[in-house]
């Protein structure tokens, strides 16, 4: 089964940075706030990215159903980039070098198709941003939309 | 080196849904069906995006040549985020949360360039969908291609 | 606080490939060359995309401010996908299927929105092409760029 739709026009180009106010290690669902700028864009067809101007918080698209699969997620990349391990870079902190690795494991960038106006994120789908840092921090995400009307 | 190629014009933009039929754990090479969208979209340069509307599948690129590289890998995800470690959410059976984290450390979106009408894969470069659960799903895969002719 | 650019216009696209020689097990920060094609684009307001035609070498979003943070994420990673391990592929060498596993924690592609002209980039992220091979190689990376002036 294939849908299809095709557009040749001038393209629709808009841009927004969300500012993020998170809490320590935690996942703020950002997908609200995201349709929204692709709402204010005008934009029917194309294609949304985010951007994450940060290292040591990152995104990454997750279910929305059952929260304790957030919190599986958390204590198993505890495991996998844990704090107990001798980092050389310490000079910020037991939470920072670890934050860092766990960044480079999940995303900086998301890129999401938009059809009739909307993110197509699948039924089950959040897009998140993870913060890494064991204290809470505003962190800026950019919202590049492009495609037409 | 550089190669150059630049346009103004008017954007094309392209969109199809493809479904794939996964069997359990196991690597689709979706390459040619995506290149298929490409062609079918008319766009000369510009880029694709393939988006992954699940969060217990994933999309990676990986080499297309030896098959041993993609049974390595499935073993070694296997030992990181494995079946055996207690995981809370278990209530859609032991293979669900690992899907999960297989599915975090993986892409939900890859962006592929466009060049003369081809997808800029390296020559041993193959876009993998990788499902993680343990029975074959049908999965989702929006394409996205814009650009211009 | 939000931040908004809108354009509706004629779209430019631009397309380089970048040559990177690396050395082995190492990254290379490649922002500068990579600004410098948007720079050559003319895009104003945009989307850069850059994608590695490899599957041993990958691209990474990481601090580009003290040397140790690389190195952290260089040991942790070896430990993440070890060359002790039992790896049936073995054929290129006991560095290349660490270096597949690797590349497939991490990225091939990443989207960065252009605003003003620049890549951007948070004051401390730097991207990166990782080598992930124990000897050097001359690496292809794919910039594209789409947006208007």
């Amino acid at each position: 089964m294939w849908e299809k739709i095709a557009y040749v026009a001038l393209v629709k180009v808009h841009q927004q940075v969300l500012e993020v106010r998170t809490s320590g290690r935690s996942f703020t669902n950002i997908s609200r706030e995201v349709q929204q700028v692709v709402a204010q864009s005008g934009v029917s067809t194309g294609l949304c990215t985010a951007f994450v101007q940060h290292t040591s918080a990152s995104l990454v698209i997750q279910e929305n159903a059952d929260p304790a699969v957030l919190r599986d997620l958390a204590r198993w990349m505890s495991d996998l980039a844990p704090e107990s391990r001798h980092w050389e870079h310490d000079s910020e902190g037991p939470d920072d070098m670890p934050a860092h690795a766990r960044s480079a494991l999940t995303r900086s960038s998301e890129g999401i198709p938009v059809a009739r106006g909307r993110l197509v994120l699948g039924t089950w789908q959040g897009l998140y941003l993870w913060e890494h840092r064991a204290t809470g921090h505003r962190r800026r995400v950019v919202v590049h939309v492009s495609g037409v009307s």
